[in-house]
């Protein structure tokens, strides 16, 4: 019921930076650092029901968030079509023309820029 | 002071279906149906002063987060590289290696999903 939840994990890191300083901080400690519900209220000054209020509360926003905006999948898939046309710029024949090896690079290094 | 904005316009698309019902109707009647405050609150029933409210916090959520998330700027960068892998697609010699073609098709294929 409350375990942690690796796909949370992964979703954290993209919508992190819409939450306050405190929020983000429990999670960073219960997601990243690993501390449990007592240390991180220990460390916060707030009651271990508090902390526990506060990442369920913020994991549901961030569900929501995935589900509505799909930031993350968007980013996984950029990061396929990256490996893929890499993939590819690396195994062109030798004879392949120029504009098409500087064509896939160009797209290679807009992606890599977002 | 409190123009129309272009360029929230444009955020809009991304951001709208985070917003509860209300407030969605009243930026959709104001940026895509171009109503005035004054047609828009007779038909919410509110008063002008409560719409500029609504579309004042809403505007300024969405800028907090394309500012913070960058969703419209990764979906722009997304549309630019399938629109130069395209021109790549059909570009290329005759002779090019079939692994290459194909390859192209996959990635603009995954990119379009998102």
């Amino acid at each position: 019921m409350f375990a942690k939840d690796m796909k949370l994990a992964y979703l954290l890191d993209f919508y992190i930076d819409l939450f306050d300083d405190h929020t983000a901080a429990v999670m960073r400690a219960y997601y990243e650092d690993d501390l449990s519900l007592a240390e991180i209220a220990a460390g916060e000054g707030i009651s271990r029901q508090g902390v526990r209020h506060i990442i369920k509360k913020c994991e549901e926003h961030i569900l929501f968030l995935e589900d509505r905006l799909g930031l993350a999948r968007l980013q996984a898939v950029k990061n396929e079509a990256l490996a893929e046309l890499n993939g590819i710029r690396n195994s062109l024949p030798d004879g392949a023309a120029d504009e098409v090896s500087r064509g896939i690079d160009e797209v290679i290094t807009k992606l890599k820029g977002v």
